[in-house]
């Protein structure tokens, strides 16, 4: 079968891998739709080191191929999503409500990461009655590849923010995430939500998902801007949502005493992320900074699957650009690069 | 002044009072608008007791007239909201996270309860500082009523409701507490919310404010339909909005294990509420009861306004009848009959 | 090999079963120490509905001989303990936070339930990796039997309690399952824990687990009691871990506004629990009444036996009697009747 | 009457000023106990900036003197403990759930910062009802003085540290308000606490509180102790109970993915705190970084007064040093040099 892969650091090619079977629990799907992810392209420059032919992608949906014989919910033809996380459901760490982490930090991201990804013409899926969740009628395959990671990220930032219902919240950086953390405050009750952006396009796109104010980074200092637009109060929360260390402080100077710092922002660069010290009340002002990996799994896909069944939100704007398989490398190069405004390009399997 | 009083269980009129004066951290307002809450009609047929020309109504918004010595945040001429609960804050139950039961249980009920009420020519605020909240420009008097009592009792049954994103949520009853209660579960994320409801008018205004779903409960058990809907799983949340044994009993009847009973009906009637054993899962299916008295006080007015300023909601079409301060006993009486298909009367007291 | 069954509704006998094998995920344990559980008799006595030649028990401790080809952490000749509840960790019910509910209200209980239980020569435990734990060299197998079930439930309805730090607990009866909830309390920092119970023994028991105070109920109405101890505050918390409808009633009587009713108690008969509406604060004092089935799981198991290791728990005074596995049926009709002060008897199989 | 102030950056001594009268809701107490805080040599090393003759101190017990009219709960001649941190309750952070911060930034900690500290002959108390409380019979001043900010800080860093039961935490130092919060965290029930310390009177203590192991940072670096510990898990929490960043990084390094740093210390030096990029999970480990401000107010105290009524903790074993209030000068310069293995000074003002 066809599989995009990363060769080694810095090369990406089409390749031929042999089809993967299924273990007991494992599901096997053939793609139908599915996103280039910017982490991807991290990965490509080394972010989590050297890899061989490794298929890259995270984020798909598709058909069912086949699945083992301890599979009880899923079967061939089943059209399905699969988490861009897919945790060890038994892990300790996942017994203890954080199944992004099973089995080490970070361990329940496994698609281009410690196995294939999801870019080929076959996907093995672990534990298929714990990470694949059914697509609704009413719910596109397009509309359900942005609950692989998108949506799933950018609420799980706003979840974790804490918002008080009518609370003030800061999004920092409008890609993707950014957009569905923006989208998640919304949905969280936030009562006024500022979008730091400064590519137009991005900025219209933060208003259609809920943004009251639009910080513009490039008229002045983020951080200053904020707190004018909170009479100097600060906001009673800040999301992270790019993985920088200048965005990360202003979040903490944001952020009012008794406020929450949400990241979801990749760190990928670095020794260390610099918590300001006055900022931050001198370790005692109840800022709490809280992180998080993706969710994924059975019960969050179909949750999040829900919110699209019923328009709560819909996601398919992000996409800018289309290509068919067979262009992936042209895809993800634009992704790389950012160029054409891109936000989100849609791979076409079928 | 003029005010319109409980004269005894079964009795209102208007009349003369003395003008209230404030203490040192007390404030004096005059109202322009209110609302009527069904709760002052069950006040005047007994249900908390005898009382002898109390001033009737809890739900204002007005300005200021005169402060004590010790306010600091407001001055006359001040356009403001007061919570219906009006909470003392340097109280133990307040220290513990439960203004509304300060010293006693309900204890921050003070309106039209312990003290005279809100229909009258001025009103006595306690604590003014902790208890009024400054209108912004762009929200009107009318919609800023709404704050006082319905949005703030009705968004607490769905944060208590600890709705996940994109989870199921049933609304017992849409009145204005329970449509309040349906907006509510849309901002907290909820990805199907169930309004059971028989009343056109009120199903209406409940798809308006985000109910996915309508079970009319005269066209079978509510309950039934509700794991009809469900696929026989129940909802992650129900809200009990009416203050029934039957509702409160069909809410633990479609919540699944692990869910959550939201209660805000204020039940006024029987010796118990009916717990049913084998649905509660012989008490280890851990579906919790919760329970709520609208919260009060100046930070939760201010998060209330600031959704009004930036549109998550608009009460206003609740409003089905408007009266003038001389006609508020018509007002009452429509209300305690629920004639001519009455939400809430707006009161001109301006 | 020999079991000890449920023959069917009230007769119970030593019979001759096939070794179990175990499948991909799992393991069979040779038990070396068990201990009876009042809800073993509950079960002969019909409560769960009838069952043939059901192997007893769901409290033991074991050395593992034999696993399946999946396993990972586990094999023949490891000293492990598995929880009485063993939940399938990839349900959405476990993704939720409720593996206890995994599949349905109740679904994590399968020991003598929905399979064979503990009682005989050879056990099947279900997915190894996530339901076993190894015991420490520190800690006894007569000690580990405990966290099975008397420690996990006990201290759950503790941590469910959500106990302030200096707070009031109240905990209706000093079963085991009580005495470990009097313990658990003592460990989330309660400041005064108040144990209704009347029977001496017991009551010795509680002292020594942290109650500060007793109440017996045969000296006056307990909830009276309670509620003079506390100056007519009532507690922060109250724990029902005895199943009946009176204690339940007793422990909303005897909370106080904002407070929370923690149910443990397995409530068997009846066809509602009765929630008095006044105490209750006509549903609006914020008085949570929370549940909770025993948790289960490795990690649950392997942070109570860190607790034994470190000595903040010596639940071996609870056992009051010790028995070979052929007088096992002895022991059932004593715990039974609890005939002799009975407390917990230990069934050794070793 | 007498006080013992902050002459300017540098210079302490006794000065004579005039007795302060209490506003309505105020009290003035006498004062009998106090301890003196290493936050005081803080002080008047510029840590808060210039000062001129403020009276230091904020941890005593006394006898009320005199009460405002408005004051309803004390009278003089009550025995009374008053919280290092006196929140203004009816503030927008105290309705937020953080008193502490009321007003702005740490804005709850008055004495010896925005008004005069408590040595002195007479010290003036803000709002009585909400911020003293009557201490039991049982309780001697001695131990009360330890609930205004030692028991009451430490505590607070482990119930922070969501420590689950059985858990493993390390705390990082074992000055008063360490040792406080490893018996804090054995109130939370932590299965196995790491205390970091490297003075052997502190090793002895932290014993006696509840430490099962000894990380002594000479004998090598403590993250890698712990590490080493707990078979490279990392532990469920970490408490940083000095204010250093290295201490602050070493528990970001110790802390397992999912687990929480909980910090109390005082950082007062340095333009940031350094969060290590990698050990935080490249901000996606969901390693929660949170901090409080001691806790006050009059619920606070009282719920720590039980816990030494009811003996589950003796502060009293760190009183090393004991002097009279016109030695006090003497017990300051000790404090400040950490003299003669001193802990904690107690002043005698009886």
């Amino acid at each position: 079968m066809k599989a995009f892969v990363m060769e080694e650091i810095g090369e990406t090619g089409m390749t031929e891998k042999d089809r993967p079977e299924p273990g007991p629990a494992d599901a096997i799907l053939e793609p139908t739709k599915g996103l280039i992810c910017t982490s991807d392209c991290h990965t490509v420059h080394g972010a989590i080191g050297e890899r061989a032919d490794l298929t890259l992608g995270h984020e798909i949906v598709g058909t069912v191929d086949a699945v083992g014989d301890a599979v009880e919910d899923f079967e061939p033809g089943d059209r399905v999503v699969v988490g861009a996380i897919t945790p060890d459901w038994n892990s300790r760490a996942a017994q203890d409500g954080h199944p992004s982490q099973s089995n080490g930090a970070l361990g329940g991201w496994k698609f281009a990461n410690v196995k294939d990804g999801t870019f080929a013409e076959y996907v093995h899926v672990n534990d298929a009655d714990g990470n694949l969740a059914h697509i609704p009628d009413g719910v596109s395959d397009h509309e359900a590849a942005y609950t692989t990671d998108m949506m799933s990220t950018g609420f799980a930032a706003a979840e974790n923010a804490d918002v008080p219902v009518g609370g003030t919240v800061a999004v920092f950086a409008q890609g993707p995430v950014g957009l569905m953390a923006t989208r998640g405050a919304a949905l969280q009750g936030a009562g006024e939500i500022i979008a730091v952006e400064t590519v137009e396009k991005r900025q219209e796109l933060a208003r259609e998902y809920g943004a009251d104010r639009i910080v513009d980074f490039e008229e002045g200092d983020p951080a200053e801007q904020i707190m004018d637009l909170t009479d100097g109060e600060g906001v009673d929360a800040a999301i992270e949502a790019l993985g920088a260390d200048a965005t990360f402080q202003d979040c903490i100077r944001v952020t009012k005493p008794g406020g929450t710092v949400s990241n979801v922002g990749y760190h990928g660069e670095g020794e260390f992320r610099h918590v300001p010290r006055e900022e931050w009340g001198v370790g005692m002002a109840e800022i709490d900074i809280v992180t998080d990996l993706c969710p994924g799994g059975r019960l969050r896909m179909e949750r999040l699957l829900r919110l699209l069944e019923n328009d709560r939100v819909d996601p398919t704007p992000m996409t800018t650009h289309e290509f068919a398989f067979d262009e992936i490398e042209e895809a993800f190069e634009m992704m790389d690069e950012k160029a054409d405004g891109i936000i989100k390009p849609l791979i076409h399997f079928d």
